[in-house]
């Protein structure tokens, strides 16, 4: 157990932690993903309409602008975070958001590449609503139309003339290195026992596997701004440690949010046996409710693709399986822990952002969307 | 059917239609080959040597340079053939090889990438004499592997500060894009019935699938040698023209090639009713034979990874079944058909390379590796 598991008992309520950003904060992080998706969609549009047919159709459905019969559908491309955080990083450096669209694309193109990929992998049959696209073009059209969205991302950045797009296309590339290292690992803890798995570890895996590309996009944004190795480091740990913050708070609507609003089922993180960052610090919390946990875990159904297939009709037992696991993970003190430790992640975002733009007004428009995405209850 | 079928029917003998390479171009390919591997492999391990431990442990049995349990293994990375490309086209061109080495490192990774993927989407067990990637580590182990292959193929390009480093990343996307879509092609051909499948529809599958590649390779050879887009544009097509050749080749040694050699089991193209080129010529050649065929590749067992698990008992009866077809597609031209095919193809890529590089002799090197590659017998 590491020490940043000593607060792990403890019990805070989460509004005394930290004041919720005010309305206009709310609003400005709104506006700045609104304005993101103006300015990605028609490039991100282009690069999917220069597929070749077949490859087209299955990505024009994973980011909603097709269902799955090809007419057209009102699109959900997600809320277009890590772009706004390309262009708002820009902005923060003094650059023109408008030079770096390419370079924004890039990231969202990339993002979802490893989405179609991880879907695969995990067996995941939900995403924004939606059916996953291996289940409905096969696991062959996911994994293919994964591979030539990262081709596109880094044909975007290659024809782009910018100064910055090497450096842009080399930081990118190790990121998805990062990405895929993180996923195995994701992929290697499901089979591992809950008691050999060390909050390290997790922390380590949701790193790799969240903070690389927020961290990534941020330094994109120093890059193409110009800005110095100094500044493109710092703004690179901000996202990471922003990125951490978010996925703390991700495995916390994955057990307790609500499904209406989170686009996937109850307790499907659970139901998955994922090591989510709260059921890790409850197990490690050496509470008797850890204990339990630790029985309650070891019992719930295997989740080879197989055996979920086989095991659909029993989604009753599973989902009250998954409601006492929850419960017992915030007893043993997972919920607490995650929030605290998600502000505390916080907290050094913010001193990553500040060495690289210490001007609090054009600092601004990050902290509005990492507070954003750490708050967020949808 | 195509014209390019007209002399299907034909029955010639292979000796007959161009004369063999002598002793000395076989030579000089194969030198041309072991001097790629010189060139590269230093690059590719250092490549290799940069990924995380996991994934780098995937990648290096993959290579051939540990065995499974993580002991080093003598290495079995394939013949080369398409970094040999990229410098022969370089020197061809009168460019340095030795500047273009990262290219043809980005080249031979990014064919790697698409076998590691190819493999799980075809339930493919074996390549290279040993088990594919995913029987050992795992379909999520192969998928991940191969993303990291395919950014690290861009990650080279990306910190490579030649010149005509940007335009090989341009050119290397697309080609992956046209990559996935003969392979998504490819696909979708193997769940259709041989009578709905027209032989321009294969050829165009194997163009995109083997061609691309083939011709990107020589084509960035030509952009690391400086000379300009007709001579590039020539080379390009001198490769797809090859590579297409060498296909037709490599189907007429996936049906009739002796599996010691090939390293993969008789007849397994067709157990997998692979949409191979001689097969889909059989079929539309219209004779006697070719109904037979039909009949024959109607019944062969299905291919759907359960299924092909579950009738591994049933090995013997499904190769004497291949034997049976595989007689069947010769008896109705498929061989002969291909064969002829290749030859024409060949001639083609000839006339391609003596667009971009006039004089004979500094043509030599890729010429030979074109004939190599299509007279294998290994």
């Amino acid at each position: 157990m590491t020490d940043t598991t000593t607060d792990t008992a403890g019990t805070v309520d989460a509004t005394e932690r930290a004041p919720l950003p005010g309305p206009g904060e709310q609003h400005e992080a709104v506006e700045i993903l609104a304005a993101a998706r103006r300015y990605v969609d028609p490039e991100l549009r282009r690069a999917i309409d220069s597929l070749p047919g077949s490859l087209r159709r299955i990505a024009l459905y994973h980011f909603g602008w097709e269902h799955a019969d090809g007419t057209p559908a009102a699109g959900n491309a997600g809320k277009a975070i890590r772009p706004a955080l390309v262009l708002t990083a820009v902005r923060a450096l003094g650059g023109d958001p408008a030079m770096a669209v390419r370079a924004a694309t890039a990231v969202e193109l990339t993002h979802n590449f490893t989405l179609l990929h991880d879907d695969v992998m995990d067996g995941d049959t939900t995403r924004r609503h939606r059916p996953t696209v291996w289940t409905v073009f096969g696991e062959a059209g996911a994994i293919l139309a994964g591979d030539a969205l990262q081709a596109l991302a880094q044909q975007l950045l290659a024809e782009d003339p910018h100064p910055g797009a090497s450096e842009a296309a080399a930081r990118l590339t190790a990121c998805v290195v990062e990405l895929c290292a993180g996923q195995l690992a994701d992929c290697a803890l499901e089979d591992r026992s809950p008691d050999e798995v060390t909050l390290e570890e997790c922390l380590a895996m949701a790193e790799a596997k969240t903070g690389a590309l927020l961290g990534c996009a941020c330094a994109l944004g120093s890059v193409y701004a110009g800005a110095g190795r100094d500044e493109t480091e710092a703004l690179d740990g901000f996202g990471r440690e922003a990125g951490l913050a978010f996925q703390l708070i991700d495995d916390v609507i994955g057990i307790w949010g609500d499904p209406g609003q989170t686009g996937k089922p109850a307790g499907a993180d659970l139901a998955a046996r994922k090591k989510s960052l709260p059921v890790v610090a409850a197990l490690a919390s050496g509470t008797s409710a850890a204990a339990e946990l630790a029985e309650l875990y070891g019992r719930l159904p295997g989740t080879s693709r197989g055996e979920r297939a086989g095991g659909e009709g029993a989604g009753a037992d599973a989902l009250q399986d998954a409601a006492r696991v929850a419960r017992a993970v915030e007893n043993a003190g997972g919920r607490d822990w995650a929030q605290v430790h998600a502000a505390d992640r916080m907290s050094r975002a913010v001193d990553q952002l500040a060495r690289a733009v210490p001007d609090p007004e054009s600092a601004g428009g990050l902290l509005a969307l990492a507070e954003f995405v750490t708050r967020r209850t949808h």
